[in-house]
C-alpha cells in the first residue's frame, strides 16, 4: 500500500499528518525529535526514525519543516530516492525560495508543488481552513484528495513562488492587524480597560472595516484616489497624530503606529492631501 | 421650535446633519467654508451665517471640527451662551483633549458629552454604524433620540476621555490593519497579481482572524502566554523574517513591517520565544 510521507511534525506538520490519519490514509512520519511523533504513531503512522526510512517507499511526499534551510538540509541527502514523485512543500519560505526549490527539484526529477497554509493548526480540515498551491499543475490535480483533507484548496499558477507571495502579502496585512489591536489593548489598559472588553468592540469592528478592502484595491489598480467616498489624507493625517499623541500621554510605545502615520505625512507632504488614504500605496517602495 | 446647532460640515459632520434633516428634526448649521452648507440647506437646514448665529437658540450643539484646537477656537467667544446647554463634541481628539474640554465646559455650566464615531460618513444612520460617548451621563439619556439617529450608541463612562481613548485604540488595529494590506498588495502587485483579486482573498482571511482577538485578549488579561493553541514567538520570528526577506526581494518597502517583526524580535532575545506570540504586548512601553 502507498504511504505518504509526512517530514517535520510541529505544530502544522503534526496538523496535516493527523488529518491523513483521521481519514485512513497509511502515513509514515519523520520528525528531528522524534517524541513529537508519537501520538501519530499510537493512531497508526507509521513512524521511521531516519528521513532515508521515511522516503522508502514511493508516495507522495509532505513536508512542514522550520525554513528553506531546513528543506534542503533534509532532502538534499535523499533526492535520488525522490526522482518520479511528487514533493509537496508546506514549509513557509519567501517566494525566491521556493522558487530555488523548484529548481532543485527540477534537476532531480521531482514534481514540485509548493504550498502555503492560511490557518492556525488547529483549523486543519475544518471549516475556514484554505491552502494556496502553486507551481507543479498535474501535481495539485493528481494528489487533490490529499490536499483537500486539509483545507480549501486553490491552485494560482505555475511560478513556485506566487503561492508563499499570496500567503506573505495576506499575513502582513494580519501580523499588523494583531499588532495594531496589541496596541489597542495596551491604550485602553492604561485607563484599567481589560483587554477583553475591548475585544469585544474592537474585532468586530476590525471585522466589519475588513468590508472596505475591495475599494482600496480597486482605487490602488486604478491608481485612483479621488475618488468619491475616500477618506482623504489629510483627514487620517489628523487621525494619526491624534492616536500617536494619546498613546504618548497614556504612556504606549508609538513603534508600530509611527511608520504608518509617517507614510501618511510624506503623501500630504507631497502635495496629495485631499487624496484618498488608499494612495499611502504609492509609499509602498523598496527605499524604506 | 428648538433647533439642533450643528458646527463644521466636514464629510463626518455633514453626514451626521443630513440623518438629522432626514429624521425631519430641524437643525441650524455652521461651517467655515459656507458652500458645505447648501445641500443641507436645500433640504430645510437653516445656514447660519456666524458661530454666535448658529448657537443663538437653546438647543443641544453638535460639533465636529477639524480638531481640538477648533473646538475651542470655534466654542471660546460663544461660551456664555453655551451655559445651561448640552455640547455633543464628536470631533476627534485625544483623551486629555476631550478631558480639557469636558472642565473647559463645567466652568461654563455646560453639560459636556464627547462622542467618537467608529464609521465612515457613508455608514452614519445605517446598519454598523456605531458611536460611543463619556463624560455627562445625563446628558447622554437626555438626548439619546438624536444619538440613535446616527447609529448604536455606547455610554462607556463618566471619564470624557474615555470614549476617545476607545476609539483611538480600536483606530490603532484599523490603520495598521489597512498599512499591512496596502503592503501586501504591492508585495503581489511585485508579481502581476491584481489588488482587487488579492483582496478576493485577504478581506475574508482578515475577517475570519478577527476571531482569533478574544483569545489574544484573554491571554493580555491573564498575563497567561503560554496557553495551549498560542503560536509561539520563535514561529512568529521566522514568519515575519520571511515577510521582510519576501519583501525585500520583491522590490517593497518593510517601513510598516520592520517594527513588528523588531518587536517579536526583542521578545524572543529576551527568552521568551516558546511563548505565545500574545506577549507582545509586553512590549507595548512608551520608551519606544
Amino acid at each position: 500500500m502507498t504511504r505518504t510521507t509526512f517530514l517535520g511534525l510541529g505544530a502544522m506538520g503534526g496538523a496535516l499528518a493527523m488529518a491523513a490519519v483521521d481519514a485512513d490514509r497509511p502515513i509514515v512520519v519523520w520528525n528531528r525529535t522524534p517524541h513529537r511523533a508519537q501520538r501519530l504513531g499510537e493512531r497508526g503512522a507509521v513512524v521511521a526514525g531516519s528521513v532515508e526510512e521515511a522516503v522508502a517507499g514511493d508516495g507522495v511526499i509532505v513536508a512542514c519543516l522550520l525554513d528553506h534551510r531546513s528543506v534542503r538540509g533534509v532532502l538534499d541527502p535523499v533526492a535520488a530516492r525522490l526522482s518520479g514523485r511528487t514533493l509537496v512543500n508546506l514549509t513557509t519560505t519567501t517566494p525566491n525560495q521556493a522558487r530555488d526549490l523548484a529548481t532543485w527539484a527540477g534537476v532531480h526529477g521531482i514534481d514540485y508543488l509548493d504550498g502555503a497554509v492560511m490557518a492556525v493548526p488547529a483549523m486543519i480540515g475544518g471549516p475556514g481552513s484554505t491552502l494556496l498551491y502553486s507551481g507543479s499543475a498535474p501535481a495539485f490535480e493528481k494528489h487533490r484528495t490529499l490536499l483537500e483533507l486539509w483545507g480549501e484548496s486553490s491552485y494560482l499558477g505555475i511560478d513556485a513562488g506566487l503561492a508563499s507571495l499570496y500567503d506573505l502579502a495576506i499575513l502582513s496585512g494580519m501580523y499588523t492587524m494583531f499588532a495594531g489591536f496589541t496596541h489597542g489593548a495596551a491604550m485602553v489598559g492604561s485607563a484599567g480597560v481589560p483587554a477583553t472588553e475591548f475585544a469585544t468592540r474592537a474585532a468586530p469592528f476590525l471585522a466589519a472595516m475588513t468590508g472596505s478592502l475591495a475599494g482600496t484595491a480597486a482605487a490602488i489598480d486604478a491608481r485612483n484616489y479621488a475618488g468619491e467616498g475616500q477618506q482623504s489624507l489629510e483627514f487620517t493625517q489628523v487621525a494619526l497624530d491624534t492616536i500617536v499623541q494619546a498613546s504618548i500621554d497614556q504612556g504606549v510605545s508609538v513603534e508600530v503606529l509611527r511608520p504608518v502615520r509617517d507614510l501618511v505625512h510624506r503623501q500630504v507632504a507631497a502635495g496629495h492631501g485631499t487624496a484618498g488614504t488608499d494612495r499611502i500605496f504609492e509609499e509602498m517602495r523598496s527605499t524604506r
